[in-house]
């Protein structure tokens, strides 16, 4: 695999492609493809944008991409998507109204199906970020779809958080006090040309005052109209200037280098579960004390205490490579 | 522990209280406290109540558990909070607004904070549902804040999922493509004096007559106004028919057994976790990986996948009994 991470290195963009495949997949090949690109990252900066369906976030997005590429900048998209727990495909797919980036070289963009009901930001996005990281890409930007639990997850992933928002949602400061305000690192007030566009702006900039963040960061609120394609250029200034203070301070070293071990815990995390899952159609032991737990002659909490406090079971049901 | 789930049975508040702190602590009594309570569970009908922040839930709860106790009936509640990921505290508390409720020993009201950054509905909400239901209540409510993934975790809590959304939210029919749309059982259109109120109800129904429901359920689209308590008796009625529609169907005993097994589950991945996560600091194999993480000689997914190969030293991580 490590021909494949040399392709990646080199820029073939099937290769970049098989890359993050090969991770989505849990591929065994994955683990040496990463170690191979790991010594090329580090160089590319990875904004995070987020907030509630229906702010213009795509129009933002595709906004923010020109503005990047005409200041001579690759970029690399991440766009996560919720997942259907139905069909259990990402529901917006590939972003139609992305497509004319697909044309340029310089912009990669990828969907990321989140998968199952867990919530949060996919451990994978940290690895896929890494990939277009060692792949040259100068920018990676991470669009996440949410409000709240959601939404907290892209600290984990993005050296910058824009939390975007517009004067019409009504919620827009239920959303701020709903845990949102603290992971914000610049406020985007988009469709800025609507009514109460300035009065949400000094709602924010009051509550930031109220937050007291005096020692810190002080986050810039913005307006922007995407559409028309005003702001973006202030936009990604101010994103230059909070990459400015959190390197001055050695504080982006320490965000990356905690993204690192979360990586590495999550996906630990991930395959553990995953392995037990394996074995759930084909262990016998557990078969039944999965009929035993539907009937309720074993209690769901309980039993699992059970089986950990069990090493040789344990074992049993987390040494053996799962089957692929 | 039996003596605390005894008094858990007998309505003792305070022992109810206890039990359910249990559970947050994760308590070795916890499990026999689960287990001695699980016989008594299986009575409550356990409802959902989601949506975006803004939207009047807190209100319609209130309007709600008011009716529910006017036809006699007991109330638990559980309020999901995001967590601050800097307080580590839930960030809405116990909510002042139900506070009249507090005095009723009929109404028994406890405010989840979710933890960390993981996203979703915390497992241990299932369990926390299921000793409300053995305590005795009749009707667990459920509420969660979320747009998006989020609130799809609430699916595998209750029996029946009531969505809320308002007229002025502009975001409303982007949320439902976000995979909303596919957990509803009912949907709640509150705010219902305000303009829009009623297209909005007449684009949710196309949408699902789009969807095609033909074969199941077909969700109710309800206008409330919760403030001047207008169509809360309504919306009972139509759970009430979500309830027959299930169990009529068999539905209700499966979506419970899928439940306990879910819960099953998720307690031993958590668990899985918070043993290894209880080494990082004490084991100095662990350690040292960290820090080669940090100084970027190891890399994280490849490192993680490593460790899992590693059978001797996984079950080292896994078997002790963590520190408490």
């Amino acid at each position: 695999m490590s021909d494949l991470a040399d392709r990646v290195l080199a820029g073939e963009l099937r290769a970049l492609s098989r890359a993050l495949s090969l991770l989505e997949r849990n591929n065994p090949g994955a683990a040496s493809a990463m170690e191979r690109l790991d010594p090329h990252t580090g160089r590319a900066y990875v904004v995070g944008i987020t907030g509630p369906p229906g702010v213009g976030k795509s129009t933002l997005l595709d906004r923010l991409t020109e503005h990047l590429r005409s200041l001579g900048l690759t970029v690399g998209i991440l766009a996560v998507d919720p997942t259907s727990p139905f069909t259990g495909g990402a529901l917006l797919g590939d972003r139609i109204r992305m497509q004319r980036h697909y044309l340029d070289a310089g912009v990669f963009i990828r969907s990321v199906a989140t998968r199952g009901q867990s919530g949060g930001l996919p451990r994978i996005v940290k690895s896929m970020a890494r990939v277009l990281d060692a792949a040259g890409k100068d920018v990676v930007l991470v669009e996440t779809v949410g409000v709240g639990q959601t939404e907290l997850g892209i600290m984990g992933v993005a050296d910058s958080v824009v939390v975007t928002m517009t004067p019409e949602s009504g919620d827009s400061i239920q959303t701020l006090k709903a845990g949102v305000m603290e992971i914000a690192d610049l406020y985007v007030i988009n469709k800025a040309d609507r009514d109460g566009a300035n009065q949400l702006a000094a709602a924010v900039t009051a509550m930031l005052q109220m937050a007291d963040l005096s020692a810190g960061w002080n986050p810039p609120v913005l307006l922007t109209q995407a559409y028309a394609n005003v702001g973006i250029a202030e936009l990604w200034e101010n994103v230059g200037a909070h990459r400015a203070y959190l390197r001055d301070r050695g504080e982006l070293e320490r965000r990356r280098a905690e993204r690192r071990r979360q990586e590495f815990l999550e996906t630990v995390q991930e395959e553990l579960y995953r392995r037990i899952a394996g074995h759930l159609a084909r262990d016998a032991g557990l078969i039944n004390l999965l009929a035993e737990i539907d009937g309720k002659t074993a209690e769901p909490y309980a039993a699992a205490m059970g089986l950990l406090s069990e090493p040789i079971k344990l074992a049993e049901l987390l040494d053996d490579t799962p089957a692929r």
